[in-house]
């Protein structure tokens, strides 16, 4: 992958907006201070998900384990909420193998179908379990700490719709991701004899993808989880320059940084074009929001900081975001992902006789307007003065997908140097899940105020 | 539906920030001047959505010719973009009927499958080309313009695809939406006798949702369309009253627009606790950015102006954006939707001997723990000082649904008139419709500025 930023600079623009060039040079005289930080940081057992970059034996452990269930299954349900739903889903969606709707001679399908629940919504949940059929069934549970109101009420109605299915049997179509020693997932896994395997302790639950948090899904639907990894090693590898111009996922966060304190663009877009990667931006949402959107800076200062990171796909959103994004507020930056080989394409065919607005398309390929596409609109948002960069895939193979994460994930370490927060931590949700534990009427929590009156307040 | 406007306000907040509950005696009072100017506009033939509340032969026309078809297709593909789509697919997630999987007496099913194109990705329309049998399919085209590129791109490939299938019967596979008289879709049809329905040239892209945009597709699944018309036409009722306080889509718009322009609430966050809205805030997500984000007021000065709207789900999002929600600047205004009666629910089995924060879990439902997180996350947000408010819809019926998207609407129109802006345009995305055309080598077409210097700019 390549990191492409001369349309963030100013004197690449015609408006005032954006960063002047000469930017760049103080953002790499003061990188070294960022670089020694991590580092800093890293000894002091801070930034564990720089680990999962070499994790050999992981790999051989969860590979042995999807083989080992053959075809026993034919789905896989994954239990699971932000950081253990927002990657696997994002892997999926990027490099679930083309085979997926194959059949194998027996008329099944060589990898089983993966269902993700990531909401207590009783629709969804009600659907999924009607749909799948739970003698053939692989349920995935997964929390870090083992603790997840939604994660948790999900296993208990799954857990009882699998008892009354298969009696005694039922605890063999479960596998538990979740902390190795601690938690209410360990104490049942431990209590019951349940398959499980650990998320490292000291990797935190949005940085948790290329753990076994998402490898064993993505292991399970036949993705190559040793390329991720592998793609994953190079991202940690190119970090490890301490020129600035010379590290991407440094740049990425300097200039996301910058422009956001010293340019005003408070809003964070990312715009992959291709579908496969929608997912993938959703993911780098929560990644970017809960890492950098703080009360407090590292020395307790209120700061109450953060960029809005914004999910957005080309070329769809033309028709929805760009118009906002070109007229609007100068408070924007945007960074595109293109694809440069799509994998496969589709020959427009060409069509004489037709209005010149068809026919000018035919003899193209889709993938080719996609990238007609992008260009075009990269180019009108630098014309009309909004800063935007680009990140260039070569493909979606495991390893481009699993570079790609940890870049992000690298790039998110180092924005919190740059905001001078503590990008591992989630404070400010402590208060809800208190309330609604309280909600719920649990001993010694407090019930949330109730709603304004509904007699002035509401229409 | 209600809207909980309460804790917008700031005397019902602990900080600072927020509005003042003496601003509701302001705008109530200026609302008189922006009633008077919706009025004048409709009168002017502007605001044509409107029209969309009473169309009783619309609703007759497509609910025969969706009738008339009958079991001759099992499928529904719909192309479309932006405008064309967004609010089909907010359609389907929110009401697709629960007999959707159920089969009928011959073990077909009642209600064909459908499946939305609106990107120009070769993976997804190959995908997709690939698990649908053309002699079952019937394609809808939907452009209001009819010269979307993307759609025409799509149009021309699907159309091959159905030729080399089904030879010269493949124009009784089709059916165009699009303009009455005008553009290239509309030729086609003409020159090749392909079944057409119109789109009100008076209703834009972004407002024909309710429109046969929408209606087609809807009532091709089995959706109860004048079910939709008729919640439609309640909110039009209500958007009646010349009372701020007793006009709920006035009072929407009145809120945001100030948050954002007195309260410095420049993002607008729509966060529905149901999975089956989530598409709906996607939808919003285009009306609220196209109509609002403008370079130009409606008197041609230079203003930059418009919010940007945000699309999230509840609980999910608790645990990806609420963090930055609850403790990041003071820069957003988040409204929650609710669903009183989700339809169906499912009981957390009780679990004794389990850990503490699985025991409270057990006896309550999900539908209840959803509105406990919710309850919980409204509260907390208040008690940081962060603007929320609330709809409240009773269920998801047609009815309901229909008159939220009528809502948004008429929202957007009332909040065109405080912004000063006009609401039915969108000049910022014609730059790069013409450079796309560049690209594409089309005849008196400016190709777009190629992209930075590789060597100096990219890493």
């Amino acid at each position: 992958m390549r990191f492409q930023y001369g349309r963030i600079l100013q004197d690449r623009l015609d408006g005032e907006h954006g960063l002047p060039r000469r930017r760049l040079d103080e953002l790499a005289r003061r990188f070294a201070a960022v670089q020694a930080e991590v580092q800093a940081r890293r000894a002091a057992g801070e930034y564990g998900f720089y680990g999962l970059a070499r994790q050999e034996q992981t790999v051989r452990q969860i590979t042995a384990f999807a083989e080992g269930l053959g075809q026993a299954y034919d789905h896989v349900l994954v239990l699971g909420i932000g950081g253990s739903a927002l990657g696997t889903r994002a892997l999926l969606s990027a490099l679930r193998p083309p085979a997926w709707n194959e059949l194998d001679d027996e008329g099944r399908e060589f990898f089983p179908r993966l269902t993700l629940l990531d909401n207590v919504d009783p629709t969804s949940v009600a659907a999924a379990l009607r749909r799948i059929d739970p003698r053939r069934v692989l349920v995935n549970v997964i929390s870090k700490s083992g603790g997840t109101a939604e994660t948790l009420a999900q296993y208990l109605v799954v857990r009882k719709w699998l008892d009354d299915a298969l009696g005694g049997a039922a605890s063999r179509h479960l596998v538990f991701t979740t902390d190795p020693v601690k938690g209410a997932l360990r104490e049942l896994a431990t209590r019951e004899g349940i398959a499980t395997l650990e998320v490292p302790p000291e990797v935190g639950g949005r940085f948790s993808v290329l753990s076994p948090v998402g490898l064993l899904p993505a292991a399970l639907v036949g993705i190559d989880i040793a390329g991720l990894v592998e793609g994953a090693a190079r991202a940690v590898e190119r970090a490890g320059a301490d020129d600035l111009l010379q590290n991407p996922a440094a740049l990425f966060a300097a200039l996301h940084w910058s422009a956001d304190i010293q340019a005003g663009a408070r809003l964070h877009v990312l715009m992959p074009y291709s579908d496969r990667l929608r997912d993938l931006a959703e993911w780098f949402r929560q990644l970017w929001a809960e890492s950098l959107g703080k009360r407090v800076d590292r020395e307790g200062k209120v700061v109450h900081t953060g960029p809005t990171p914004v999910a957005s796909v080309g070329a769809t959103d033309q028709h929805s975001q760009v118009q906002l994004f070109m007229e609007g507020p100068f408070d924007k930056l945007i960074t595109f992902v293109t694809v440069t080989d799509p994998g496969e394409d589709l020959l427009i065919p060409a069509s004489d006789g037709m209005p010149e607005e068809v026919a000018c398309l035919g003899g193209r390929t889709l993938g080719g307007l996609l990238q007609a596409e992008y260009e075009a609109t990269s180019a009108a948002l630098a014309r009309m003065g909004r800063m935007n960069g680009t990140i260039e895939l070569t493909d979606l193979s495991p390893q481009s997908v699993g570079e790609l994460l940890m870049f992000f994930q690298l790039a998110t370490g180092y924005a919190g140097c740059w905001y001078g927060v503590n990008p591992f931590d989630q404070p400010g949700v402590e208060l809800g899940k208190r309330l609604t534990f309280g909600a719920l009427g649990r001993v010694g929590y407090e019930a949330p105020e109730p709603a304004p009156d509904a007699d002035t307040d509401m229409v």
